[in-house]
């Protein structure tokens, strides 16, 4: 009856990386791939800001952080698969009490594992970056109640992929070569329930029936499948909500804005030497309200961006568009009360996207209901952790209890289930 | 600059609730409750089952409901308020693996508290209400997953309300006699998200400023208040969507079938003695699936209904209908199964609701944030549990640490909002 053993909807980072493991693992498994848009990874991968860490307060976040960067790590330096990684490194600049807070936790993370971070003090981070880290006599800085710098903590193994399609590639063009199929232009409009034993009555599956998930009706005919894994990001629940399934995944609106190193003044902040091998300023995070900065060396600009709460909606679109005013009012006001380089410069072009949020704890979601899968919630770092979600993935498809990451960490699949799920909070938000 | 102090949107059992009791407490307070129909409980409040009971397994729920019957029964018997309690009691006919689990939740329960309750055998039942408890032979029920009753518990302090506009109307004459507002025909459009303090520039909030909800547009103009309480069931999510907050509450449709008793079977069993004072069979739940059968002994009819799950959608409709085929494939099929009286009765007429489903844990949501307060998910049971439920809103209003039940019976208010939700799990769900 079934056309596939997987049709798996969606072909951005997190699809990809699920179709690629259960392949790996299920070789002779029928699996197909749809996506609406007309090539991999066009959606909210492409929106993203690209940037990746390996830190997370949360145990689970770190390891599904940790060992997706050392996978690609291994895809860069023992394959030869360019994913072009830059190892900028995350800097923090934090208010007193948040460079407390913050230091406890990566204190206590650098005792349990290999993490390696830097602390700076505010005198440093004026001599390097010249930034301004004493507000106390800017009026207006205290009215929009900045806080001062009181020093930052530099997170070496974090950085930006310059071309996210790069690692899309892996996935896709790996999948494709162990007989996977792809097709693109195909949109999932709804999914198909179905009784688990037909009666033939119109109407079913009714309630004294066990029904499942059958596959997907999309713009070009139905697709049939013993699993349906749904991997379309902020979407998901536009295919859930019609068969009541809630997966706590909601859209949320993200910003970035490009800014040119046109001044000599920004010019040298983007190349600041000492904190990598790269000479170029890491991506920074300001204080008070983690307004964050994205270098991108090569083509001379930054990205800036903000990820806004309330009264931010909740809210799907194909295209979302980025707002002038939210830099000028919003992120710029901020930025250039901390580092006054970017003083009276625009934005010279600027795009959003949208962040799939987890609204349970920030965590991925990873679970199956009547053959019906979802793999999502990344809540902005999916980059960061396709690798180790779409293993997790693949475990939960194979009925396993423990996923193996790279370097064959286990993690218990059903932390990110729904019924017995087990994750700590994370304070380590962007 | 606010017009009100509280703006309550939702003039239903919840919202009025709310009102009178955040107006019992200050009385000096200016409070408007808005309702988009033309009168109060018009909404999801009249298109449920009214249907009423003390027990649950989870302590909160029990609480809730507990205390809120005996606010009822204190109006009733000490206030001469009639709001048209019928003590019936509720019947579960239980299959021998649920027979089991739910008379040890019984018996814990009854250690705990004064909770009665009777158990009855198979044969018993078969004799009073000449139901069928052993489908071995029947190839069709087996097909179906159809279970054998192994016996009965009957739970006394339960029932239902024949008009839930009496106790509805008790809420709203006594908030009005102290003075509250309420403006019918009033929908709320959109919350209004705006600065604590006010710069003026277009646009803001900016994340930069602490935002608060200030009140909210209608059709019929702005009302602006200290606290915008939202109380408006499962329409609650279209209000708070827009400024991206999560309160976990998604609408089901629920549907209800009227079956007139006009065979003598059906007349024998409505009128079935010896459950209740009032020689009627009590409100009466099935095996395998829990279709439930609501008596109306004045009308000489049967409610039935049941509420389905997978694939059910969250879906928001204003006038939800009731299914032809839902009653006849669905319902009929199981009803008639272990009731033949009900063989060859179409159902004379039919309604539908809304649930507003908490899809975290199936409790009550009470929480507040940024001056906007969330009333709701009480998920099929509002009117059981709306005294309590106003009186915790009340507490959080109030900045109490503790609600204070009818009865006297402290509730931690924190254990129903989102930071600090303490809930055990239900499983006497329906």
């Amino acid at each position: 009856m079934a056309d596939y053993d997987v049709v798996i909807v969606g072909g951005g980072i997190l699809g990809l990386s699920t179709a690629y493991h259960v392949k790996t693992v299920h070789p002779d498994a029928a699996i197909l791939v749809i996506d609406k848009l007309g090539s991999a990874g066009q959606g909210n991968t492409a929106r993203s800001a690209a940037a990746f860490r390996c830190i997370f307060s949360s145990q689970t976040n770190y390891a599904l952080a940790d060992s997706s960067l050392e996978f690609y790590r291994h895809l860069e330096q023992d394959l030869g698969v360019d994913i072009k990684l830059q190892w900028l490194g995350y800097l923090w600049l934090l208010t007193e009490k948040d460079y407390d807070e913050t230091s406890t936790v990566f204190k206590d993370l650098a005792l349990k594992s290999d993490l390696k971070y830097t602390e700076y003090d505010c005198k440093e981070l004026t001599r390097r970056l010249c930034v301004r880290t004493n507000l106390e006599k800017d009026e207006e800085a205290q009215s929009m109640g900045l806080e001062d710098i009181f020093g930052g903590i530099l997170i070496p193994k974090a950085g930006v992929i310059n071309d996210v399609s790069s690692l899309i590639n892996f996935y896709e063009t790996e999948f494709l070569r162990l007989g996977g199929k792809i097709q693109y232009n195909v949109e999932a409009k709804s999914l198909i329930a179905e009784p688990l034993q037909p009666w033939g009555i119109s109407g079913e599956p009714y309630f004294w029936q066990t029904a499942r998930a059958a596959g997907v009706s999309t713009n070009k005919g139905v697709i049939r499948a013993k699993k349906t894994v749904l991997a379309a990001g902020a979407w998901i629940s536009r295919l859930l909500d019609p068969v009541g399934v809630e997966c706590y995944i909601k859209p949320k609106k993200r910003q970035f804005f490009a800014i040119e190193a046109k001044s000599s003044d920004l010019q040298k902040l983007l190349f600041t030497k000492g904190f990598n091998s790269l000479g170029c300023l890491p991506f920074t995070i300001l204080p008070s309200f983690r307004v964050y900065i994205r270098p991108f060396s090569k083509e001379g600009t930054y990205w800036v961006g903000y990820a806004d709460d309330f009264p931010r909606a909740f809210k799907l679109e194909e295209d979302p568009q980025a707002e002038k005013n939210f830099y000028e009012y919003g992120i710029y006001q901020v930025l250039t009360k901390y580092f006054p380089q970017f003083r009276d410069v625009r934005a010279s072009s600027a795009f959003a996207g949208l962040y799939e949020i987890n609204t349970l704890d920030g965590h991925p979601v990873i679970f199956e209901q009547n053959d019906l899968m979802v793999v999502g919630g990344a809540s902005g770092s999916g980059i960061t952790k396709a690798d180790a979600i779409g293993r997790i993935a693949e475990a939960l498809y194979s009925e396993k209890e423990y996923a193996s990451f790279y370097g064959h960490k286990k993690f218990k699949v059903s932390d990110l289930g729904l019924e017995k799920r087990y994750v700590e909070p994370e304070k380590l938000v962007l």
